[in-house]
């Protein structure tokens, strides 16, 4: 017997070939009773959908890539779902890969050779160099995310990201404006990431707007934005005697912000009324916390938007498009860590 | 120009086929020089990997599935992380996909009609009946995780899992061991999962082992595994007359511990002095919350090696296998939030 078609699904399921597409790739906006009519189809004639005869006829796979540095970070888990909604309204699946931050395995990725019939792959790098990546992206329809600077003398690539020094500033500000005098800055990485540079200029130009003095010895180095990180480095603020220890802390990230409070927690110093806390990333984590921890809340889902529209355009569109660099909204929401309770 | 081959690329950086092969997919155990020397020689060529030909050529497409209801939830993402990194240690890439606990879409991806060239899929199935699943497992490789019952009567699938009566059964007794005699459970959904049935069944074994009755009005329903069923569920709790008020919660998941704890600490009570938690998962924010979370830890990379081990078993094999049932080990880490600080 030959392998079944759509069109033969279509028939034994009497809906048309769109629809059978549309359950098959798993699109939103189908009844529930059709989508199980068409799947008992699938499962009766034994049908499986071949993305290379889809690729012969559209000459798209309908797969595209997600690439991020590991996913047990809420902040990247929480993208992924974001992104694959997104995808899916498009009709494309998303194959979701990580990077563990290793520049190789970025680069691998971004080239979409780990994923064979890849359309095209959105990326957030830690470590792969734009020179490295500007042949890439000049192939293969590619998106960046996040802080990582590809931009400054030349965009080479699709960028999507929010402005990390005025996220920096606003968290800063938020602080001094509480009339904390002694602020910490938690996320100064060993490898001076952007994020990290971008974020320590957004520090220190509220510090500054605020009359304060920069104090190297509240911005110590960290190693990786994690809660282990956040908990070593705030052992270490615990432990400076009273008239030098800090009475905030901005932290890069959400994770660095709940090591940091559980730190502060160990060494029975009370937040926010002895130390304030405030993270980046607007984790669901955080708005549980005791107390529940303030964070600059970067706009996932106009993000994942953003990054997909953008991937799906250049993989459809049949001429080079020039690089665009799309800044998304991100919000201040501050919380008992720094406000104290309601 | 003909598409560069893998015979090119391996000539262009002299290395073998075999090496190509493996830098392509990533497989570990390749140096970095030798890696980046791959990948240089991938670039000039503009070689792209044909998962077609792979198939034609060994009768796989080296990628498999893992669906799991979503990724925003800790405990799946460091099970896919887990599972990531057991496959390409195998030769294989791992298409994650969400199936946000819908009956239909757990059905669509077992199928692995979502993701055309997969080769086999790792489901964890909330809501798929397993007379559903049955005529799947048979036709196509299929291994499911975690506690839904496919094997009462009889095994239509591999399954990777705890015994989950046996795991509540001792965080309930690790409460009772402390002398707490008003124990709540938390995790009854509405829906009978059967996740919520053996935890229960564990749960009320122990409390009879340990003397004390089952009060119902301690055993509250819930709406699903999530911090905001936790936190809701907790409120209706502590707001109990004192007599009537719970010593000690058994969570369900940790999920639902850190709604718990939240509740707790908006309504005043000291944990684990009034009332102790425990939950189950082993999430790395458990271990970070204030107080910290004692938790019932599934061991995430056995789990992931046996699903993986068993799916590409399953995938080489050239005649059918029994279905299997296999047990993976957890262990119970007792934190702050039941014994106290340390």
């Amino acid at each position: 017997m030959a392998a079944a078609k759509l069109k033969d699904v279509a028939e034994f399921a009497g809906v048309s070939i769109k629809t059978v597409s549309n359950v098959v790739r798993g699109v939103p906006g189908v009844s529930d009773a059709t989508r199980e009519r068409v799947l008992r189809a699938v499962r009766e004639l034994g049908y499986r959908p071949n993305p290379s005869a889809r690729r012969l006829r559209t000459g798209h796979s309908g797969l595209i890539g997600l690439a991020v540095p590991e996913l047990t970070t809420p902040y990247f888990a929480e993208l992924a779902h974001h992104v694959r909604a997104e995808a899916a309204g498009l009709g494309f699946t998303v194959l979701i890969e990580e990077t563990l931050a290793d520049a190789t395995e970025e680069l691998r990725l971004a080239t979409g050779v780990g994923a064979s019939l890849l359309d095209g792959v959105i990326l957030s790098p830690l470590r792969v160099s734009p020179d490295e990546l500007a042949p890439v992206a000049s192939e293969f329809p590619l998106v960046l995310l996040g802080e990582r600077s590809y931009g400054h003398d030349r965009v080479v690539a699709d960028h999507v990201l929010i402005d990390n020094v005025a996220a920096a500033r606003d968290a800063t500000a938020h602080l001094a404006g509480l009339g904390r005098t002694r602020i910490a800055a938690l996320g100064v990485d060993r490898k001076a990431s952007d994020t990290s540079r971008q974020r320590l200029q957004g520090f220190q130009l509220a510090l500054h707007e605020a009359g304060l003095t920069f104090d190297p010895r509240l911005a110590p180095l960290i190693e990786n934005f994690s809660r282990h990180s956040g908990l070593l480095a705030t052992r270490a603020l615990a432990a400076l005697p009273a008239g030098e220890r800090p009475d905030a802390v901005f932290c890069f990230t959400d994770m660095l912000a709940l090591g940091a409070r559980r730190a502060l927690y160990e060494a029975g110093l009370r937040v926010p009324e002895d130390v304030a806390v405030i993270g980046v990333d607007g984790s669901e984590e955080a708005l549980y916390a005791t107390p529940s921890l303030s964070s600059v809340i970067p706009d996932k889902a106009a993000i994942a938007s953003l990054a997909v529209t953008c991937l799906v355009n250049r993989i459809r569109s049949k001429e080079p498009l020039p690089f665009e660099v799309h800044l998304a909204p991100y919000r201040l929401d501050a919380r008992e860590s720094t406000v104290g309770p309601a």
